[in-house]
């Protein structure tokens, strides 16, 4: 121990820098302020990043300090448009040289660690691999990552979205990734058609645009095979009707609810946890999945 | 040591998260410094902030810590501009969920300090109560607030400018909210106006834009009411012909001159207490009023 | 109480400020992170500055901190312009109010420290005060700063450059500043005059722009006075043909020859030292000349 540090002491002292890159003209204060609450010394923040400034940033990263330091110094994407987040990410990443590299998040507009916190409370009342689930508004940002953890746990999935063709290249994409063909695109538009989607499901997540209703209370209320339904929208009208933001594993008529406020405690420790995590070695890449392993780890910690 | 932990382990170690909202392009460093110095751990800078970027940094603000973790995070309002950093105080108070708010401080210019250390300077002097004021500038937003904070604390206040009507305004607006017919406006443009104006005052104030000259020293010489006169303008030539920036109680033909820098020392304890005051509650809103109130505390305690 | 005052208890509190003044919209990462490498407490990053800001944010360093504790705070100018630096760091001096000043490094694009790390590299191995040099791209930013420092060391350096007016114009320049005739213009953009320029000469330095191939391995190889080549171009292809960025003192035939990164140690050595020099006192103004100081006096305790 003592041998091993007077080898190489930097790397005991070096404080933690976290570079915020953020495609929004005012980078995010909430990643700022978890950030710091999960431990970081030092945060660098960037706002309004262009694809075409982040190689001069990664360069500014990982030339700086020696190969066994390069574990203090990390990078977080956020914003809030997630297709600009991940072609941020494709540029962070191709700016790196060989083992000169640091680990880096993504995380824009929260999809990663809202769709692990989504299929974390999932878990905690349903068998995955025996569940079938439904995701409305499953062919945006944070439902195509709720799709793919819930098929990589094992679950059945329904990619619901009001556009056939839509719903369909998302399944086959997820499908694809995932490994298995545990996807089903449905047309879920429509009562008659979220009913239909519905049919035989015990979990409903909503992840939808922000103050859209996507799951009248009259269709999952007449739902019998419904135990839990997951509303991430935080803004009212909410995705799914009669459900609360602050609902937390609510019983509404017989079926567990849950709020955006609802999930946001575990989305809130999976976040710093991943934060901690960068900072463990310099080749993390996390994304979707390894976020909710990160989450999974937690609960196995008894988080 | 588990005890300690039981009662509340996140709001001993919190650390001070200052979040700086600027709507210059460039963030003050003046109000940077001045934060770190008052002891805060991290600040968080944002420059050209518009009023429709606030609601999601406040959002950042009171959705990440725990309710009795938010009396460590703040939020300050500076930028040259007072009126757009008046409007911006409102965005950020409308933003608060009930409970869940921050305190911020309101200083764009350094206004409310500058007229808080004006007020407390003459009244190391003078016994407000019985003062009467001239306030030239005053219809400007550092003479304004001089003006409202001198009628608060019981002093008669002319509204000096050089329209009439504005002066009116400026004065019956102040009057109603400072409860009382304390103000009269009064013209004070030509030198004639300004020694009519200045008859029988024992305080003068000059608030005006820099480098303007507001008062010759041909008339506060033949004043034989004058007993203390402060000039808030650092930029030569200054508002009062004959005062020194660096003057402080210098007395000028018998009559007591404060300028600027000689304004500032206690300025920067005001300022200075006024942040550290953000971080022992999440609901104070700091603006003139409350800010003077720190500094007659500071007074109090001997500071 | 007086006691306390006499020992000065906030000069030895006072928490290290750097205040970054960049060109470039994005600030640039590698200064962050090696200021805060170097020991600072805070960095105030700021981005896309120009001319006609500089002014307030100087005053916000120099009129936030008494006097005795302005050492406390300082400047670094960056970016990837150096003629903006430049032009930054002239309004940053006008800005200063007589003793209330503040310590300033200038180093955009890294130029002085590169170049200072170039001539104490070649200072390893040859006697400056007898050695020829050639320097070619010496009409750049990095160039121009590597002629200026060998010459001042009392090297012979032909200044290279395609044309013969810009050569000359620089050599006449520079010669004047280092105060001798030190300086020869040479013209070297064919292969034919670069062998004629490289005539005779022990070191050669190749400061051109990214990716430019300067020296080809023919004319370098058959020149038999050659002991040190210096390539400080990191993006290949190199500026010496046959160099390596990674080279450190490595031998090629005959010729001690060192790239980019083989300098970068050196030169990381040399920036880190500069910043914590900026906060031993607050008047330095740190540029090429006193860049290399820095260097050199580290040479000496043996870093």
């Amino acid at each position: 121990m003592i041998h091993q540090e007077r080898v190489n002491p930097s790397s005991t002292s070096m404080r933690k820098i976290l570079i915020q890159i953020d495609s929004d003209r005012q980078p995010s204060v909430f990643d700022a302020v978890v950030a710091l609450d999960a431990g970081i010394d030092h945060l660098l923040p960037y706002g309004g990043v262009v694809a075409d400034q982040v190689r001069d940033l990664v360069h500014g990263a990982i030339f700086t300090r020696g190969p066994q330091d390069l574990k203090s110094t990390a990078i977080f994407i956020g914003g809030q448009n997630v297709a600009v987040g991940e072609a941020l990410l494709e540029e962070v990443v191709k700016a790196f040289f060989g083992p000169l590299r640091v680990s880096v998040m993504l995380d824009p507009n929260g999809c990663n660690t809202t769709a692990a916190a989504a299929v974390l409370r999932a878990a905690k009342h349903l068998d995955l691999p025996r569940s079938r689930a439904l995701v409305l508004g499953a062919t945006g940002p944070v439902g195509q990552r709720v799709c793919r953890l819930l098929a990589r746990r094992g679950a059945q999935v329904r990619v619901g979205s009001r556009l056939r063709d839509r719903a369909a290249q998302v399944a086959e994409r997820i499908g694809t990734a995932a490994g298995g063909d545990r996807l089903e695109p449905v047309v879920a538009g429509s009562p008659d058609e979220v009913a239909a989607a519905l049919e035989g499901r015990d979990l409903a997540v909503a992840a939808g645009a922000a103050g859209v209703q996507l799951l009248p209370v009259a269709q999952w209320s007449a739902c019998k095979s419904l135990k839990v339904m997951i509303d991430l929208n935080a803004v009212p009208p909410l995705g799914i009707e009669g459900v609360q933001v602050t609902d937390k594993a609510k019983d509404r008529c017989g079926v567990l609810a849950y709020g955006a406020i609802g999930v946001g405690g575990t989305k809130m420790k999976i976040h710093k946890a991943a934060i901690a995590r960068l900072f463990e070695s310099n080749d993390h890449v996390l994304d979707a999945e390894s976020i909710l392993q990160i989450g999974l780890s937690l609960e196995s910690q008894g988080g």
